[in-house]
């Protein structure tokens, strides 16, 4: 059994997909043993986001503070807030725009393919 | 994308393992297309607990609200509070017991074998 604290855990800036004002913190990953899949926790500070990107791995997510809209390629949006649940399958476009006032925190568990 | 509301979800009693005042609500499962994974949303009321038990699966959990003690089958014993990590390898024997004074919440992930 590993137990960690949020706070000793490195927080990392996100720059892929044109992120903007968000780090992300790898919670559990292959380094622990976990072979299947890694949870992280990600922060978008207000005005921030995550640009709209695919691939292959699905998203179960879970929002634990904060407000933001989920965006798709196809100019679909969708407001959540916190403890909303939110199921991304495969190499399905997505991306998240913090149009809130304070930072929209959540977990993100991606598999290992 | 599939977008759920944590109080639309069905709560299940958990009564494997030797569970008590233990609830559980599947988030993420295959029936949403996930293949690799399921996310659950623990709760344990005071004086409830998990019973030690065992399987191949590992488990992600990410605590919510709540303290509680993780236990092995060595005596081993752990305290969690809210944000700490947990992972338990796979066939690594384990248990939780809400030994605080209000409900323990927790998700968990575990995956499709």
């Amino acid at each position: 059994m590993i137990i960690k604290e949020l706070s000793d855990i490195q927080e990392l800036n996100v720059t892929v997909a044109n992120s903007t004002k968000t780090t992300v913190k790898w919670l559990i990953t292959k380094e622990d043993g976990a072979r299947y899949n890694a949870t992280r926790h990600f922060k978008i500070q207000p005005g921030g986001q995550i640009g709209i990107h695919q691939h292959p791995e699905d998203h179960h997510i879970f929002v634990l503070q904060g407000h933001a809209t989920f965006m798709d390629d196809k100019g679909n949006k969708k407001e959540v807030k916190p403890t909303d649940i939110i199921y991304i399958p495969p190499n399905e476009p997505h991306g998240i725009m913090n149009d809130g006032k304070e930072p929209f925190i959540f977990l993100c568990i991606i598999p290992y393919l």
